[in-house]
């Protein structure tokens, strides 16, 4: 059956496994998502391309994006910014694909306002504690980082209602397998079908009796 | 995480496959699901148990029933009349346990209006033709019945999109999974847990700085 891409949207408390569950759903999955590609004013790496990792733009370019309405959500980190082109995403979603966002949760909630039919996972660990474990678990961050981080969790914890799923990432691979169910199930929404629906009455027609 | 069960309703044309999907969903995941047992006013037949197979009920207890709304919706054929008890799924969902009933479209959407939290789900063919064809290919009905059941499916085609979900019956292992997917994504609404949302707010609640 002919439709839409969908719009999967992946976000949650820093130190959940968003980034960890899109990698494996990928890699289980090979050729059948698309990620988002970034707008982003930092500076091309060795290595990377225009388009492929990142579009590179000089900072007025990305401003006039701005300005213009063209992107999704953006945010600005050590005086980079970075930002979701809109065109990109309507682009994938209106040749059949399904495209992944993994953005934070204010950016998130900025998707589902341009475009209601996205799809919003919640990744959440199993617990406030699970949580701590994991951030400490990294080695990376300093004591005080992380009660940074659990402290914003506590703020953004408020949003999670209005997300449409919830992820918990107790075991990755069962995770990354309800992400799989959840996108598939969405697939099957009679709202997202209301064209097959309208081809399958037309073709009963022939069946009608006066 | 704790939860109330889900009411799944499978519904859909006549000769779309619905109960060959039901039973495969049951072999597939033993002890998963529940099966809703139907009052009647039929005969109880050897071997059969009331309480297993069915509420044997006379024909007052059985009107008195849908006197005091006791039945989500009921149906007669042949001058025996089949009900599904509310009071049975209600016990069975609080219990944590999902409850599978196969209804007729009316009946469906009946249910949907008694519990809107209930998960339609609408069984399809792969087009109108394969419909006409699986109704003959059962050879137990003559060219006049088959005629008559497709001039309804032309009818009941109306309803399709107050369902939550089109499963098209085309292989049937992939329909069987599509309808296993959409129940474990169903359990990870967000509107589904806002008890378990709202446990781990109140615990994240001990890493808030003032």
């Amino acid at each position: 059956m002919k439709q839409k891409g969908l719009i999967i949207v992946l976000s949650g408390f820093s130190g959940a496994g968003k980034g960890t569950i899109m990698k494996h759903l990928l890699q289980s999955h090979p050729g059948e998502f698309n990620l988002s590609i970034s707008a982003t004013t930092r500076q091309k790496r060795q290595g990377e391309e225009d388009g492929r990792d990142y579009f590179f733009k000089t900072r007025e370019e990305f401003d006039a994006m701005i300005e213009n309405g063209e992107l999704l959500e953006y945010a600005t980190f050590n005086n980079n910014s970075y930002g979701t082109p809109k065109s990109y995403v309507e682009q994938l979603v209106n040749e059949g694909k399904d495209v992944l966002l993994e953005i934070e949760i204010q950016g998130a909630l900025q998707v589902k306002k341009i475009f209601p039919e996205a799809v919003l996972l919640f990744v959440m660990p199993p617990s406030a504690d699970a949580l701590k474990e994991r951030l400490l678990g990294r080695g990376t961050e300093t004591e005080e980082v992380v009660a940074q981080r659990l402290a914003i969790s506590t703020k953004e914890s408020q949003y999670m209602s209005q997300y449409d799923y919830l992820v918990v990432n107790d075991e990755l691979e069962n995770a990354v397998e309800n992400v799989y169910s959840i996108i598939s199930s969405e697939h099957l929404r009679t709202a997202r079908n209301v064209e097959n629906i309208n081809i399958i009455k037309e073709d009963l027609k022939k069946f009608e009796r006066s």
